[in-house]
């Protein structure tokens, strides 16, 4: 076969935000990102993606970083480059929704400090929790792209996405993005979503995004980009795999005599590699040790909702009883009416499947589990289980709602411009004051000790060293843990002598 | 798209042999291998790759083991399974050219001892290297499978591959197998490689095998299916990716709702795979760093040849001139008609390389170089370079030859069964004739030992703690290492004392 004109396909490079958020709790302290950035400005992506509720998050919660100073940074060292967010719709980067002049000040100041491309999506794929936040974005000027979360359930089907996506481009959507957090995408329902997309609305832009942690989502995005996808994205090979993204470098070679063609820079990709290959190793106690994963495919967990619940477990001394939660899972999912399980939704079933195997099945209902059957989140495709919405109601005391749940709230951005005025280190910026309403538990202490400047957490090789003589002793200088006892012998005459540290 | 009859898709599964040859340096004893065996036997796989060079020279190198017994065992454990091995052409398991008898001689008893499936290759990819262990694989009733080596070169073309399957069909091979031992096949070529061999030969059964490293080939197998490869390599995920294989599990998941099913059985893979992901542990200190490299594309060198070429270089005080040598490989190789680099003739044109960096180009040939610049490891499809073929006339005192190697070899047999009859520990059979045949310098040894029985190479949790403890010192008993001093005080009164173990 030879392809005379091959179709260019764009890329998003995931590093600096999901790579890093996947494979080590988003700890990557900005200062190791820097030099790596003219190298990602040049090698020709189509955008970067440097932003996100976990980034934000983590920024102020362990680094200490600011990260709207972050985002300017990031817009300074990269001119050239389209940069992209994900945004979680209605709760904006929290875990909340927002009331609606809420969300056009974040849009607005995102914008302003920087950023061009929204990926706005909504955990129970609700159109109404993104329609604000894309008109925000399309107010300001920027690339609104509407959001398909993928799952996998008996109420989802390649139809239910494909009439998403019509709703997604009716409220404006400049691209589509079809949103793989949890690898479940396999290479048919790409290509059948894909393909219908384009076949139903013609040439509208799609971007595709998957996780590498069932080791065959390469092959999805090669039969995506064969449907028709405009733009797929990728991590850098020395920050790819395992609970992570496919390989960069891999993608352009899997392209190669194909019709398809990325035109991305190689030597700028070898550059980028190599300044993460170095940087990786300082962040490995972060790192999780799965490989490749496909239990998945029938428990539909995702691996970080997992890990989630096993340490909820074990908080409870009730290790052993992973198994059980993980068959709850299912049944929770179902009975709230099958959303995707993504922040927020997968905590949210997953801490209830958590409590009904250690408490009896809905004995006690988390408030936001209460909130999620009252329709407090918004609608799912699936119907919720009306014994436990009888349930919720009983102990919420409050109606299920079935309108657009941002509805009923009530404007909020002055209380919020006070509660931020009252805290040490409030600088008087609207970012601030987004930064403490997003973030009520952590911000507060963050913008006390803002001025003591970032955090690295990562550890050098010499520093892991330094530690683990420390703990362990080093050949030179034993660490004595606790006294010691010796014979000891002084002039001819013996001792039992006790020694420890000073 | 909804596919009626999914077109069955057979799977050869590597876990006992390539996946721990390429993992983990072939030293998985058989002790960790017997209790999947079962499972392997009902798993559904087309065939089982259990035997080959590196798996038979580590028995007897590192492990002990004698790898017929090995054989003789995976045949009783596995007894409605197709056992496969990869054989090396005229060159058996060893790394010369073995005279025709001998080859009978092997393949018989290969057979005999329960082996199904013979994939014969030939470095260079010479048929005449091969014919002569298919005429014997098939005199013995058994699959002699002919092998197409992947690389890419200025001489290698789709045309020509379809020209070798072409011979190796006429050499009456049983089926084709696509052979890409360093990552180096693109979807675009494996489509065009398989879909040209059936266009043009008809309905002949395909074999593909790829490796992972450069992270692209799942999709190379997916492309190679849908051009109607009837047979795929793979390993259960837990003993998968990097220089290994693509995972199994992520074999079947892709091809759920495609036109193309496995039929494996999904429950006993994941019984596989905890099984290995259990043992993988205990290999750790033979196992590769690198997990995804896609270098391998411009530089052409297998990840196996330059860690040789490093450690050669380093025995060399030279450690720094890898980039040299890099450098020195293609030039090598085209000099040599571009041979294929896989077993024995990567080690061949690296070795070569290295010699060329440190004593200047082709001042000094390897006899085996010279050997391979003459013909007597067959033909390869480039021209040779003359002016280095009068070097290694001058250097070898020999003249070149154009014909089938073996052709120049003497009867050997007898002479084989004599020096194998004065070798301590020889049990009189023709296997432990064959086993020093092909392994001279590792036979005696293990053959005078043999009846000590198999070591296992690999460790426990517990038996790297204690050593690791042994080391190190453990945190309730630091360990001193020589003379510490500390001032004491005794009764009030203070002395320097040095302490040091008893």
């Amino acid at each position: 076969m030879v392809h005379m004109t091959a179709r260019k396909i764009g890329v998003t490079e995931l590093v600096l935000r999901d790579a890093h958020q996947s494979l080590m709790a988003t700890r990557m302290a900005m200062e190791d990102m820097v030099d790596a950035c003219e190298d990602i400005d040049q090698a020709g992506y189509w955008s970067v993606e440097c932003w996100g509720g976990a980034t934000f998050d983590a920024c102020i919660r362990f680094l200490n970083e600011d990260p709207w100073k972050r985002l300017r940074t990031f817009r300074e060292l990269m001119p050239n480059s389209r940069l992209q967010m994900l945004l979680r719709g209605q709760n904006l980067l929290g875990y909340r929704h927002y009331e609606d002049m809420v969300v056009e000040k974040f849009v607005e100041k995102s914008a302003e400090n920087g950023m061009d491309v929204f990926r706005v999506f909504d955990a129970l794929n609700d159109p109404r929790n993104m329609a604000k936040a894309m008109q925000a974005v399309k107010a300001v000027g920027k690339h609104a792209q509407g959001t398909i979360c993928y799952t996998v359930s008996p109420v989802h089907t390649v139809e239910g996405y494909i009439k998403l996506a019509g709703q997604l481009l009716d409220m404006g959507a400049e691209s589509i993005a079809l949103k793989d957090m949890a690898a479940l995408l396999q290479p048919q329902p790409a290509y059948d979503i894909v393909k219908g997309i384009k076949d139903t609305y013609g040439d509208v832009q799609i971007n595709v995004h998957c996780h590498s942690t069932t080791g065959v989502t390469l092959v999805s995005l090669m039969k995506a980009i064969e449907a028709g996808a405009d733009v797929v994205d990728s991590a850098i090979s020395s920050m790819s795999l395992g609970p992570g993204h496919n390989p960069t470098e891999s993608l352009v070679a899997m392209l190669e005599g194909t019709g398809y063609t990325t035109d991305l820079d190689m030597e700028r990709l070898l550059k980028i590699r190599d300044h993460f290959a170095a940087v990786r190793p300082k962040y490995k106690e972060f790192e999780s040790a799965t490989l490749v994963d496909t239990d998945i495919f029938s428990s539909q967990i995702p691996g970080g909702m997992l890990s989630n619940m096993e340490s909820q477990l074990k908080a409870q001394g009730a290790g052993d009883r992973i198994r059980e939660v993980m068959e709850e899972v299912p049944r929770v999912k179902a009975d709230a009416g099958q959303p995707p399980l993504v922040t927020p939704s997968s905590q949210i079933v997953g801490t209830q499947a958590v409590f009904n195997v250690l408490m009896g099945r809905y004995k006690v209902l988390t408030g936001e589990f209460a909130d999620l059957m009252l329709g407090y989140y918004g609608e799912c495709l699936g119907e919720r289980n009306a014994e436990v919405v009888e349930l919720a109601k009983a102990q919420a005391k409050k109606e299920p709602i079935t309108d657009r749940p941002a509805d009923h709230l009530k404007p909020e951005w002055d209380e919020l411009v006070k509660a931020a005025s009252n805290l040490d280190g409030y600088d008087g910026s609207e970012e601030d004051v987004l930064t403490n309403a997003m973030f009520p538990g952590v911000a507060p202490k963050f913008l006390a000790t803002r001025d003591q400047g970032p955090k690295n957490v990562g550890k050098t090789e010499a520093q892991m060293k330094a530690e683990a003589a420390a703990k362990k002793g080093s050949p030179d200088r034993p660490g004595i843990t606790g006294p010691v006892k010796y014979n000891v012998t002084i002039a001819g005459r013996s001792h039992s002598v006790a020694v420890e540290p000073a």
